[in-house]
């Protein structure tokens, strides 16, 4: 059936991979939509921008402005958690078409008689639609259009702003054409702005030699909110396999007394829905998890899909693992690295359905019966996209709250997919990016392009699994530039605590993986430690809190500073009432100096303008009134944190 | 409904407006089709490009091939007109990645005894699709897996290319998953390579103060022939309107024996199926179109959408013109231009699919009755791009070998838009671009940007509407650069012949538009001319006809010379066994010089091959063995054609 309509509406921005994916947004972020909109000829043209929450049924309508070259924009604030669909309508304005050509035709000399009886046809066609005062107006208009002694008249009223005010506001949209919905999915505040910190509750003793338990754990939540965490991620809490269980320092065979990989999740104590019993009772947990929240910190649990041989369901669900012919399940591996305690789950089943049902019901359980709003996710790319697609999708629709963070550190395009597929957060590679040039380059990437609307970095300095080469030296200048890189850079941000803060970078030989690791022993840490680090961290996180250019990620430009060893940035809130620029020296050695260059375009000031920058770090203000000022770094402390006061 | 698939297809390319436009193709061009296609976890997965005519039922299917970061490839070359849909497939090959996990086991020392059990499942899924041969091998290894004491023989034969190539021929496709399926429209060769001459058919008459017939323009056929012209496009050459008829130079009165704008169609002696009288007969005009066909010339015919005021569609349908108050219908007006000859269509129209249907049966008439095959469009973006978008397609339906060349130097996203709904070919801002670095930008937009999937340049120099700045100083030079330009760079070029062959720029004063225009008065010509120009616009052409790399528009590559009046391109057919580069001063006064560096990667020689270099135009041919070689052009003769002998 052919359209009869004029207007073409294509290239809508954001839109991912033509709207199968919804963009990303957080509630009350100010969104910016675009579109070429075009119709043939000259005639003048409208176009709205429309948007709804799922379980609204009326579109809100957003009024779209010409930008260039038949590029239109408008933007869209989405208030509710949950999805969006937006779309834009794009009509030709007959009225507002009138009205210009009556005033190209008068301008040229025109009589236009004709035209204003034409232009009574439109009047009469929104009169109903108009105020009292408007109708008297309107009719008053009638009259001197229709008569020829009132011409003079009629032709300063034909083209007035006021008549051009009623025309705009209710437009006939006679063969208006709308683009297919596009989706958005909105989150809150968290998925946005969110400071991590992880330990192992097994390692939460503060005598050494025991077993931690969620007891312990409860002692420990006062300071891990003091240093300004919100989010404390604890990795797998079930019950520890104890068939092949893994050795210290991932040896194959365990010892007496050896707790295990907690990712060895299942044994004769029960699956992913029990806890481990050393940990404590399921009362011990929902008590810690209300305690934290009494203290601002959401407990993020470890979803981890993955079965040690003694997990019951092996036994209950046979069709879930992959059997071979000789009766075995294989487990999983990655030639030479194999992991003997740990059987994947065969996703390829005839059982699928089933099986994907009750991961659901896990996650669930946890969500429902203990308040959990936090999930990262272990390995997620080792499981089908679409599986987390639907399970994120089912768990949002009853509770949008839930947050997911995939710990995903492998392909690119890997990585964002499962972005697209509903994770609110994603682990990334700032962990091994340690150059100015490929900082900048990264940062850009993930906040300059189409990433950025679908992709939302975490940045960790270290986890559990990777001890990067950067922080085995051990150096105290290091871990300062790490942590306010990661805290600065992106708003969500995150530590594998103890060992950070220890600056405890013992390796495996060779490896980027940590010595005596957590992963398989127990760990007793002072956990009273006050040092320089801490100090400094809970100082980030404070201005983090209050200053909300550190709270997103996007809105940043880097600065030129003529020293490949210092780099700056100038963050701002979505209003630009908050501005910040960040220095930081990557040398860790010697002092570094040079010139950096005063974004004026993006602060709204003229060369000249003096500004007045505050360090937020030591409280030193200084006086710019250049637009390349001095800076000057030291390893003691590598970075300036400037709040901009103008 | 979930999908068990564990394969993702995302962001194939090429593809316009995610598919809701086709891919411009022509007959036997090799596309190359790229996607994202990822799984979770680390299988062997494989892929098929799968491709079909819309009149075919069974896809043609490619195997694609990864080539960087979960990018793949293939290519596809269509071999009909009309559309063709596209899509990917894409799966988990199990028997190819047990044979992967095989092989690194027995790398890592490990005995695979059950492995090789699997593999027997592997084999015996195939066996019924394999040769006679192959099951006699595949019985044998059969035989090894099960045995023991074959252990060394079964893990050899596990890992052989044999049984490899074996397995990728039959793929079992469990779970895979496909693409939605996207479109392209395959045109014939003309629609990529084409010559065009236009004159007006009235001013055909050898004789001064003639007007001109079809039967005077048969006589100048042989002539277009032997320039190189392939496709002879004629303004309208209906009957022309007599009421408000234009005088010369677009004067609003017409005069006695004034001929009036042809695009002012319809008079008393009818309308857009009609002939004008003074031309001559329909017989006339099918003998010309015949005379033509058999020179290797095709004539285009002008398909412009509008009406006099005394054609007859404004009596008997009046719907299909917008009536004002006072009973008039609106002239077509751009104030302070007007067209006083001409009433637009009102395609607004309540009666709009009758006036749909007279237009489709307008141009159909001409193809089914006259043989005519390619359509000049005037001013198509002042018809609603939809009402295209349907007749072109309903055109194409029956007659896949008709091309439309759209007329419409507007906005740049106006103009992508008709090409979008299915023009073949589109007028330029060729016209105006003059400089270097100009020239250089627009064509590789043109060429190197999405712009080359769906939108066709025809490059023209000159129209009966656009005496551009340049050529109004009437130099042999200019005139030179322009038609090597434009029949170079773009493989579909035209020119407005007599004119442009006389080099007459005389101007309207101040205006690009030509004094004495032919658009409202008969004019007289030699056409025996032969000049220079006439001369190397006869040799372009036939060596545009002899160089397949001159054919196509998209494969080119600027080189670099260090000489802002040096233009130098280097172009070749999709199998780089035509290979050329051009060489053209843009300075119409003086000598230019300078160094030219040869694209040693594109032409796959190393540094300090020798390389003979032939003039096509002069013969003379030069002996290049360095990557940068000397370059000196004279007005005179202000360009090279070199064709590359390797």
């Amino acid at each position: 059936m052919p359209n009869q309509s004029r207007v073409i509406i294509e290239s809508i921005y954001p839109q991912i991979e033509g709207g199968l994916h919804p963009i990303s947004c957080i509630q009350n972020e100010i969104i910016s939509v675009e579109a070429d909109i075009l119709s043939d000829g000259h005639d003048v043209m409208a176009a709205n921008l429309c948007f709804k929450h799922e379980k609204e049924s009326v579109w809100r309508q957003v009024r779209m402005t010409p930008i260039v070259n038949d590029r239109w924009m408008a933007t869209m604030q989405l208030e509710k958690q949950g999805f969006y669909e937006y779309k834009i309508e794009g009509w030709i304005d007959y009225a507002l078409n009138w009205q210009h050509g009556i005033e190209r035709k008068i301008e040229d000399g025109q009589k236009v008689t004709s035209e204003l009886l034409e232009g009574i046809e439109y009047i009469d066609a929104i009169f109903s639609k108009c105020t009292e005062e408007e109708r008297v107006y309107l009719e008053r208009l009638k009259e001197y259009f229709h008569q020829a002694d009132q011409y003079e008249k009629a032709i300063k009223e034909a083209v007035s702003h006021r008549l051009h005010h009623i025309f705009s506001q209710f437009p006939e949209k006679f063969l208006v054409n709308e683009s297919a919905p596009l989706k958005a999915y909105c989150d809150r505040e968290k998925a946005r702005f969110s400071t991590w910190y992880e330990f192992f509750p097994r390692s939460a003793s503060q005598t050494p030699g025991q077993h931690g338990t969620f007891k312990d754990c409860e002692l420990l939540l006062p300071r891990v909110a003091k240093m300004g965490f919100d989010v404390l991620y604890f990795p797998p809490v079930h019950p520890i396999g104890e068939v092949n269980r893994k050795g210290k320092n991932n040896t194959t065979t365990a010892q007496e007394g050896d707790v295990g990989s907690c990712w060895g999740i299942g044994s004769q104590y029960g699956g992913h829905k029990e806890l481990h019993p050393q940990l404590g009772s399921v009362e011990d947990f929902k008590s810690l998890v209300q305690k934290a929240k009494e203290l601002g910190i959401e407990i993020a649990m470890d979803f981890a899909l993955q079965a040690a041989p003694d997990h019951p369901w092996v036994k209950q669900h046979p069709k879930w693992f992959k059997w071979r012919p000789d009766g075995t399940v294989q487990y999983a591996e990655n030639p030479p690295k194999k992991y003997q305690d740990i059987l994947p789950i065969y996703f390829e089943s005839e059982d699928w359905k089933n099986l994907w049902d009750e991961m659901l019901s896990t996650a669930l359980y946890w969500v429902e019966e203990c308040d959990i709003q936090v999930f990262r996710v272990d390995n997620p790319h080792t499981k089908p996209f679409y599986f987390w697609g639907w399970l994120i999708a089912e768990i949002k629709k009853k509770h949008p709250n839930v947050l997911f963070l995939s710990e995903a550190f492998t392909r690119p395009k890997i990585m964002h997919q499962l972005a697209k597929q509903g994770f609110t957060q994603s682990y990334t590679y700032f962990t091994w990016r340690n150059d100015k040039q490929e900082l900048m380059e990264y940062v850009n990437e993930l906040t300059q392009t189409d990433q950025r609307y679908f992709f939302r970095p975490n940045f960790w300095p270290n986890t559990p699994d990777i001890n990067p080469w950067a922080l085995q030296g051990n150096m105290e200048s290091v871990y300062l530039q790490k942590y306010f890189l990661a805290a600065t850079l992106s708003s969500n941000t995150g530590i594998y605590g103890p060992v950070f803060e220890y600056m405890q970078g013992a390796a495996l030989p060779g490896k980027e993986e940590y010595l005596d690791s957590e992963k398989f022993q127990i760990r007793h840490w002072d956990w009273n430690i006050e040092n320089k680090l801490t100090t400094l961290i809970t100082k980030i996180n404070q201005f983090r809190r209050e200053n909300k250019a550190l709270q997103q990620t996007n809105n940043i430009k880097f600065l030129n500073i003529e020293n490949d060893k210092l780099l700056g940035y100038y963050k701002y809130d979505q209003h630009r009432e908050n501005e910040v620029i960040c220095v930081v020296s990557l040398d860790p050695y010697y002092s570094q100096k040079g010139m950096i260059q005063l974004p004026l375009a993006e602060l709204g000031i003229p060369q000249g303008h003096q500004l007045k920058v505050q360090d937020l770090i030591t409280n030193s203000s200084y006086i710019w009134n250049k637009e390349w000022n001095y800076i000057e770094l030291h390893p003691v402390l590598p970075f300036h944190l400037f709040k901009i006061h103008k």
